[in-house]
């Protein structure tokens, strides 16, 4: 059997590289991928997504969940609120989305189901775990095993990144041939700027020292 | 400390009876309930319970989830579909709509979480189990995990009808002292008339039997 494989994507960093790994282990003609609309601060991302995707004929549908702001408040989807720059030692990020991956690869899972997709492909990682609970890969396990329950049905869910830092996040990227693309058409910086970044958010500081690092290492062997 | 506890709440006769289970466990002051109007066929469920809220003096939110029609489709929320009256072996009814009870109890466990509390109470039950797979045991209990693990939080899911038959969900009922109640205020019926319902539908049919059942033992003890 011809395996399907659904990407949750975002149009940041992470969830791009997941999608040339699923486009390079499926075939490009066997993978689609899905966003979700939740009233993050920068819909720019699900622009950046939709051009990658138009541009490698990939389908994408972007759905809209308002629910996702309804239920819980934080500073990702509400412009009142700031983005912390330093947190308390031991506690989350302000923003953090309670439940956001469980609804996302929920979603995601529905939508598979209904298309007769049974591989999900998600760029959560632990190593840079940063105190979003459900980004662990144990949460991902468990999920992995409801979702199957909840729906009489043989979901895999893959998780290219799980172990992987932000520099090796960035060699795969490399080795997929998409180093340029990852770099200068997604959007990870939480001020909305999409490529490198507005260089001072919590966000680009990670990306670009994994990128920084990783291109040490390169120039290195 | 004192437990709070979240009841999933359609305003049918299961979870209407859940409701008041909780009441007598918790206290009346310690429970609220949520609904979702996800596009059901009959939203007059929401109203009942909400109008049984309103005279139990308990808070009633209706959260409106367009996205669980938007996902899949079948016969509880699409008019263009007609509910099966017999269905092929072996297969689920057209009335099920795929993920349902996995994405409910996530938003309540994402709501519970903002409001402090830890006890979420469904109606969902094994026992009438009629191929819908997200109302088993251990698909309720592989999410309690989930739930657990993607909010880093100690929810309690409880099941207090999982094991009991249509005539004992009655009982229960009785004991409860809200027989009348359910029996007068709940919507079950696919034709959405409250209360003894259209009487030829397959939910009627179980509700019916169900009643007539307890009403028999109970006269000849």
């Amino acid at each position: 059997m011809k395996r399907k494989a659904l990407v949750v994507l975002s149009g940041g960093q992470d969830s791009t590289t997941c999608l040339f790994w699923a486009t390079d282990k499926f075939g490009r003609e066997n993978v689609c991928a899905i966003g979700f609309d939740y009233g993050q601060r920068h819909k720019k991302e699900l622009e950046c997504a939709a051009a990658i995707c138009a541009d490698e004929g990939i389908q994408y549908e972007v759905i809209p969940t308002p629910i996702i702001n309804a239920l819980s408040a934080n500073a990702l989807t509400r412009e009142d609120i700031p983005v912390d720059k330093e947190k308390p030692e031991g506690t989350p990020p302000n923003t953090l989305v309670e439940g956001r991956n469980l609804l996302f690869l929920s979603y995601a899972a529905i939508y598979a189901k209904t298309h007769g997709i049974t591989d999900l492909v998600t760029g959560v990682c632990e190593t840079d775990f940063s105190g979003y609970p459900d980004c662990r890969d144990v949460f991902i396990k468990s999920l992995n095993v409801t979702l199957n329950l909840a729906m009489d049905y043989n979901f895999v869910i893959h998780t290219p990144l799980m172990w992987l830092n932000k520099s090796e996040t960035w060699e795969l990227a490399d080795k997929l041939g998409v180093l340029e693309t990852i770099y200068r058409r997604t959007l990870t910086c939480y001020n909305g700027i999409i490529g490198e970044g507005c260089g001072s958010c919590p966000a680009c500081f990670l990306r670009k020292r994994g990128y920084d690092e990783y291109m040490e290492r390169k120039n290195n062997v």
